[in-house]
């Protein structure tokens, strides 16, 4: 089989930057205006207006120029002093990036240890916040969908273990890939600090960033001394009301989230997050019919945004997306850290639907063949068979 | 199943419009210009030799803001006369609209009834001519590529036929749903007139028609009585040299198919014959394993750009059509005349690549499983085999 | 003063196509879609509702892909038989060329012969087809808004005209230049055929042209024996009601249409006529100002939407263009056939607003300037004056 | 005069965000891709290697996704330490925001008191400089070109100034409203770090900051101990080399960033320069025709990119504004701070031309006619015979 000269669409299903509708790229294609005037200010509190019922929140937003990690050192600078202490669960990658954001501006991350196989192993933090009697943690740090590891936590749990033993600390949650596609309720989990960005389920390029922030959180920033300009939050939200920002905004970027913002409400929640789950569940259908294992270990907590997915010994993960993104065309998601080279990871979440998860797994099943990965043929197959069941299904494994 | 609110791209497998790049899409969306300055004239100047590439011919080609109906009516209005006689062979419902087309300008077309599950039958054309001693019939009209059976014909043949006997009639070809994707050599098969459109291999949307020309041709104009202005080549051809038009040209069009032209020619001709070929290959595969039949019905004669498939009996096509399009937002083409609801098109044609084939495939998959038409289960895992053969392949019907 | 490489926006004043604007060019670079499917047949019934109420009639409007001059081919094919006679003014080049189109089609074109500095005279019409007792004229043929030389006619003027000589012949008017900029009143002024194209007061690029079709003209075409198969009427009529074509129609153009439709509806058809007539007048004033000539000599008759220019005689308008074009990055519309070189034509239609104008006859004042002809500064200030009146306005001519 | 529906192209004449070229737009309105992927970071290799011509530095530069605020505070925290001294000019707003920005991270900084009416005194730097003999000062921040005021100030003289005296502080400087618009030499005046954004003379939206750092600067942030983590320089420069970034980078803001450069490139650095300044004097021939103020006093340190422009007193310049957005869709910067009401600011940078700034001028002399904003008419005709002199030119004032 000789090289293809790729045609067609690129299938990008690496677990964001995920794919872009046409009417969000054609919005943010339009002649930059007044960041002062009051066009662009109508069109902004319309956005932060829509983003809340994204959010499921009633509360502040805040909306950067910035990638996500510049949410999560947001989150960090408006609430915490040096010194502070903060409680981490180790769920994979982006949790230890965090971490390190943290602990470079002085915060003590106490980082429970874990296997990258599941979530946030909620015993364990009540265990930890029940020792702290003196309330020295700050801030309990959890990332709701591990990108890295195809695992969600549960935030709620988080927060009733939190509110069971009356402990203080803010609770603070990365939602960069969960928000707008796995069941993600702000105000009723009693989240104080939302991390979130454009690029994931917000059907939007990378540039911007969200912080979802409670009254609590706010009322800590009032004495947090750790040193901030940029993020802000106090310039941030008095100017906001207005739809105005200390400085210039990403103008294009928001013509685009407020395009997004209306697909998606358009869509309704409840759709988006049961279609979601609808193609968590085919992926993994192949997965298994591949003979392939998941990084993710616990049922309950498979996310339904990103599988990442294990080779068996012996063989390279890098080495199969060279050969799917060579002969398919098709860019997935990389091992990270310790998964390198063993894990590659499936984006299924967004501006997306059946046929395009159909047409991702074809291309995983031809590059498993094309690598020599010692594979079980029929994950597209049983893929479908989740999606549109036979009338008498074959005996398959049910999920859940 | 409940009704599933559209996400992601839509599967547009008609059999044209096919999809069209966004790189095309973006050349179009920019500011109009002069089409009377220097820089529209040398657009059209590289234009029209580009596109002389894709048509294979070192001839006159004109360009016309027009669909590819009123190039099959240039072809006739500049080479005939009324009460002409010419010859055609029945292919399907594209062959009999061309018919009818050359009827309403006084021309009498002896048309060979064919049973639309082949192309032309060449012996039957040969012996048609062989009794023609006086040369009455003034041309030979085929349909290279019949869009309605996904049935090529072969022109070359035809015109061995004609140069056999010496016959002098002139040969034109509708290359509407071949061009740019199936070979065709115009000068090598020595067409004296051939007809195109922008909206199906050329990667475009519809507006543009083309006419490409022989010397043969053009002399047969100088004598031809029939009226025209809109379709006049002796005008065109005397302005476009020096990039003009006698009429405002489509001009943004034009800024796209430059674009689309320079994309296929990146690829090559010969590496998009094999795709197609490969695309073709793979969905007929898919076909007989569900069961279903080909509407054509000679191997040599299958289509690469589009493949027409029947239901069985007692079942709709239209009614699957429906389902695919509402639960998987995939377009098909429909049965024409007398094919109406017995028969689906699946477009394979264009910007198109492996995932986009497996997406289309398991979009009918589903379908079929959802409308309770009966089927074998296994369609696009046989494509995939025929895709990507694994290295023991299961046996399997071989083609050609 | 050494060559400026050219930066910011080309300023595009020829008299069409006009500017696009972004909305529409955006609203063109969208995916394809099925052209026989419910969507597109709701975008086509929603455009031609539209539509009828730039053109005011509630009547029989076509669409094809096509130029303007395939519109003025349909007016005819449609409604005449060869040897018919029509009645003309001339009125200048366009004017001419759809005499031309007429007598290639066997028509009998009396062309009144006129000087090209004013529009249809009404007197001579009248007075030839007061002679005209046995009705031989079938139709009269007039050029709204005559784009060569920036004329209006009075087509109620002709109509009245023919009510009080009780003469049948249709009356047909090329609306190319004026509709969606200048009155045009399609039912009231009982206009039997419109002709008109996209990318003028529409704001489209080319490539769609329309018919807009009283019922005695569709009852013409019932006994008319001219022959036709893409222009023909009865086939496009019948289909259009639901939605489609007889050929696959310019989609994406259609899309833009829709949108410029709207944007033209939102401003209100008085507002768009009384904007041009103050771009006019600005227009006017500046000319006036510089001391040059106009070539329209009746004021009743100044076009709104183009200017056309005399330069003093042993100067050349091409040369002056051509200056404006390489210092100033502007293309202005040239003299044609007869005026070519003594004439430069300012276009003012469609999308086009008050600053516009305003560098629009600077890049003139100053290309007077380094052209070297002679002329009086102060035609931009003029047109402010003209614009925007001080308090006390300097004595000026007052127009009309 | 009623009001006007706005048609045609806005007039975006504030000093930034600049007008965006098509093309640049069209670029971001392209599929994300995967940022970790070998296209990307071919893009972004060759948009670092592009952008150092355009700063005219072969050292080190990273690029943010952050307005250009983020930059001033990357400035900040990769080279100082809490309690380190600054010293600085007053030359504006901008001036005071950045000072603002450095004193919430703990630096001290001497801000020399300036009138807003011209640029850095370099006198008085060099003055405290020469008193500073154990080097306090660990930076000199300077704005290059003062957005709010219109006026430059002479970098190169405050580091001839820092080498006189041998003084080891940093050079820091805020090169916003110049880069790519007025000459800005990095590595010839020695700067150690610069700031910039996309929005300005770079012709981008808003979304991307910049750094261009000096050995000096990068040796510095080994031992400042300002905590950092989005802005920090080493992991970014770590990783930019090979076209990566620390995090998710704003992909489609970056494919405009490419175009961009290319066409300022293809422009030319003098060309742009010249055409700034031709520019930037006709818009103040054009003020001083009116017989308004010009913010700044210095003509040595007019801005080429913006004009600050007094309103008489006991007139509203807000007022004026507004009655210039409303009757003619212009946009215009509005006074800041202590110049608010007081103040209007012309922006002529960027993508822009000759006749666009007619209309920008003629847009100003309608308003000020219609605010009753007590003038002298003349100052588009001022421009224009700024822009293309008469050969005998009436006699004016002529400036440097």
């Amino acid at each position: 089989m000789e090289a293809i000269v790729h045609t067609g669409r690129h299938f990008l299903q690496i677990p964001g930057p995920s794919n872009i509708p046409d009417r969000v790229l054609r919005a943010i294609d339009r002649p930059v205006m007044d960041h002062r005037g009051a066009e662009f200010a109508g069109i902004v509190k319309e956005t932060l207006h829509e983003i809340r019922k994204i959010i499921q929140t009633s509360g502040a937003v805040v909306m950067y120029s910035a990638s996500g990690s510049g949410a999560w050192e947001a989150a960090i600078v408006n609430t915490l002093s040096p010194g502070d202490r903060v409680l981490m669960f180790e769920t994979g990658h982006f949790s230890r990036l965090w971490r390190q954001v943290a602990e470079r501006f002085g915060i003590r991350v106490d980082y429970l240890p874990g296997s990258w196989h599941r979530g946030v192993v909620v015993e364990e933090i009540e265990a930890k916040l029940s020792e702290d009697k003196d309330h020295q943690y700050k801030a309990v740090l959890a990332v709701h969908n591990e990108t890295s590891t195809g695992t969600t936590s549960d935030i709620f749990a988080i927060r009733k273990a939190m509110n069971r033993l009356g402990h203080p600390a803010l609770l603070m949650v990365d939602a960069v890939s969960s928000l707008g596609s796995i069941e993600y309720r702000h105000d009723e989990w009693q989240v104080d600090v939302m991390i979130a960005s454009s690029q994931k389920g917000l059907m939007m390029p990378p540039g911007l960033a969200f912080n979802a922030i409670s009254e609590k959180a706010i009322a800590a920033g009032k004495t947090a001394k750790l040193s901030r300009s940029y993020w802000d939050w106090q310039e941030m939200l008095a100017l906001s009301n207005n739809g105005f920002f200390p400085y210039t905004p990403s103008i294009n970027l928001i013509y685009g989230l407020r395009e997004a913002l209306q697909m998606l409400l358009d869509e309704g929640l409840s759709n988006i997050f049961a279609r979601h789950q609808r193609h968590g569940q085919a992926t993994r259908a192949a997965v298994r019919a591949w003979g392939l294992g998941l990084v993710c270990q616990e049922p309950s907590e498979y996310s339904n945004t990103v599988t990442a997915v294990l080779v068996p010994e012996g063989h390279s993960a890098d080495a199969l997306r060279a050969t799917i993104l060579g002969k398919f065309d098709m860019s997935l998601g990389a091992g990270l850290s310790k998964l390198a080279d063993k894990v590659f990871r499936i984006g299924h979440l967004g501006h997306f639907n059946d046929l395009m998860l159909a047409g991702t797994l074809a291309g995983v099943e031809m590059g498993l063949r094309l690598s020599g990965i010692p594979h079980t043929d029929g994950g597209v197959m049983a893929a479908l068979d989740s999606l549109a069941p036979r009338s008498k299904p074959a005996p398959s494994v049910v999920e859940k």
